[in-house]
């Protein structure tokens, strides 16, 4: 399994710029990931405590069978117009990883 | 479930520290988690590609059951254990998150 995590620290602009992104998110930006070709599953997560380092508010998980069907997701139209959204509803705050299982 | 993240963003010090860091994580860090009482499973994950954001270059993923026993777990001597090693090999570069699914 391929991996590719979707990291989003807080926005600025204090509670209303948290709750419209999280609303957004949701009702905008998830609908379009889950029409992704290849993708087996998708969570997204809350952070209900942070004990240490960066302001991350939420986090999805997005499976993939191998790195070849990731790149093929990517670069479909659900994923392209997932994207868009996803520039204007939180700039600046996204990290995005590929991530793959350690050996042992 | 609740899950525990950890991200650990790329330490300085180039190729050597870094390596340094993933084989200390490997075989000090690793071994204590995997004593915690509680912990459901452990998942670690190396990045393969960073897209946008963070140099994010490990990320672990630990489940428990609910919050309560995360909470059990992060009190128990193998977590502490675990976490003395870290504040030794990665001061500064790691991000620790307590999650929650979102309903729908």
């Amino acid at each position: 399994m391929t991996t590719l995590l979707a990291l989003y620290r807080r926005p600025d602009g204090g509670d209303e710029a948290v709750e419209t992104f999280r609303r957004r998110y949701r009702e905008e930006h998830v609908p379009l990931v889950a029409q992704t070709p290849g993708l087996r599953s998708t969570t997204v997560q809350e952070t209900t405590a942070k004990l240490l380092g960066e302001d991350v508010i939420l986090s999805t998980r997005m499976e993939f069978d191998d790195r070849a069907s990731l790149d093929a997701g990517l670069a479909s139209d659900a994923m392209r117009a997932a994207g868009k959204v996803l520039r204007e509803i939180a700039p600046g705050i996204v990290t995005l990883l590929v991530l793959e299982d350690v050996a042992g």
